[in-house]
C-alpha cells in the first residue's frame, strides 16, 4: 500500500496490510487493483492496502479494507503471509501482511477510496506494472491458489449459489492457467459428490441452457477440514 | 518472543519473529522451546523468538535465530504467517511473524541464548504452559503440518539420509497424530516412487535389521512443485 502522507496517528507506523481481491468475470480470473492519488505510488497501480490501526487485529484490518472497497461483508479470506524484504518499500522499513479474498463478481460494488483515483479489475495474467514488490506478491498468491484449488474446494467461493459445470470448469482453468478436458473434468468433479443438481436450467441464455448445480455445504465443510485431491 | 529489556537499537520496535523448530526423536515429533531469563516471560516457556533487525529480512531474522539455537545451517523453512491480535502481547502492540523449521535431530546442537536459561525438546502433544498466544500458534502450526504432510513430501526433511520405512512411518504417525496400518502405509509410500532402496541394512541394531532407503531427490523436487496426495 502507499499513502504515507495520510498515516493516521492511530495506525502502526511500519505495518500495512495489502489485499488481493479475486473474482471471476467472463470466464477470467480477475484481481482488483488501485491507482493511488499521492505519495510514492502516485499514479501507479498496486494492491489495495492500508495501515493497520493500533486497535484492530491484522485480520480485521484486511476485512475493513476489503469491505470498504467491494461492499461485500462475507467472503473467503486467507492470509498469504508477511512480506518483509529490507528494501521492499522505498526509504522506509515497512512490513506488509498480505491477505487474499475470493468474492462473487456480481456481489461486488466497487467503491473508490479517498486516497485512490481508480479501482479496476484486471485479468491476473495481464496486469499493468505494479508498485514495490506487489508483482512478486501477486505471483506468489497465484502459485498458492494453484496449490489450494487442487486440495481444497475454494473455487466455490467465486461462484453464485447456482452455477453451471462450465462456470466451475472455467474457475479451475483460470486458476490452473490451462485448458482442461471437459468430460474428464466433469468425471473428477462428480466423483467428489460435492454437487447437488438443482433440477433447473439456466434462464439467461437463448438456447442450449445448461443444468444448474449448487454445492453441498455439508460435504464442502468436510472437505475444507480434510482436504481433497483434484489432480491436474 | 520476549526480551523487551534487551531491545537493541537496530531492531524494529514492534515486530518479532517466533520460530517453531521440529525434529523427530525416538519416534516422537518434538518442538524446541525456551525458558526466558527476564522480561514479561521470565521463567516461562515459549517459542524461540527475537526482534527483527532493521537491516535484515523477515526470512533472514528467522534463519538467524534458528541457526544460532540449533547450529544447523540448512533446514526446511516455511513461514506460518503473521499473528497480530490486538492484545496478544501484554501492554504493547507487537506483531509476530512465525516460521517453522524441520531439522534432523542428530544434526542439532542446541545452544543456550544469552536471554534464556533453558532450551529443551518437548513432545508436541505434551508441552508445558506457553506465554502469550504461543499455544495457539503451535496448534495452528500442527494443523498446517497435518495438511502439508498429506500433500508435500516434507517428512523427509526430518530424516537422516538413509532411513528405514519404520522411521518414515513414525513421522507420518507423529504428525497425523494417529497409528497407521503398516502394510497399507508401505503400499501407499512405495506407489509414489519416492524411495530408492540402498541395498544395505541398519547396522546399529542387534537383530532383525531393517532395509535402508534414501529418497529420490529428482522425484522429490517434482513432488515439491506439483504436490502429491497421501490420503489418510
Amino acid at each position: 500500500m502507499d499513502n504515507e502522507e495520510q498515516l493516521p496517528e492511530k495506525s502502526m507506523p511500519n505495518i500495512s496490510v495489502d489485499n488481493l481481491i479475486f473474482a471471476m468475470q467472463d470466464g477470467q480470473l480477475k484481481v482488483l487493483l488501485v491507482k493511488y492519488k499521492q505519495g510514492l505510488a502516485a499514479n501507479k497501480w498496486g494492491l489495495i492496502g492500508h495501515w493497520v490501526h493500533q486497535d484492530e487485529s491484522l485480520d480485521d484490518a484486511a476485512s475493513r479494507v476489503i469491505s470498504a472497497t467491494t461492499g461485500v461483508e462475507n467472503f473467503h479470506l486467507d492470509q498469504l503471509g508477511a512480506f518483509g524484504k529490507v528494501d521492499r518499500y522505498p526509504g522506509r522499513r515497512i512490513i506488509t501482511v498480505v491477505y487474499y479474498a475470493l468474492v462473487r463478481f456480481d456481489e461486488a460494488n466497487i467503491h473508490q477510496g479517498e486516497n485512490t483515483h481508480e479501482v479496476a479489475w484486471f485479468n491476473v495474467h495481464d496486469v499493468p506494472e505494479l508498485i514495490f514488490d506487489h508483482k512478486d506478491i501477486l505471483n506468489k498468491c497465484l502459485g498458492q491458489l494453484k496449490y489450494k484449488v487442487r486440495h481444497e474446494p475454494i473455487g466455490f467461493s467465486l461462484l453464485p449459489e447456482k452455477f453451471t459445470l462450465l462456470q466451475l470448469q472455467e474457475i479451475y482453468e483460470a486458476i490452473l492457467d490451462k485448458k482442461l478436458d471437459k468430460p474428464n473434468f466433469r468425471r473428477k468433479i462428480q466423483k467428489m459428490n460435492l454437487l447437488i443438481n438443482c433440477k433447473e436450467k439456466q434462464t439467461a441464455v437463448a438456447h442450449r441452457a445448461a443444468t444448474l448445480y449448487r454445492f453441498d455445504v455439508h460435504v464442502y465443510e468436510k472437505l475444507k477440514e480434510f482436504g481433497f485431491n483434484f489432480e491436474y
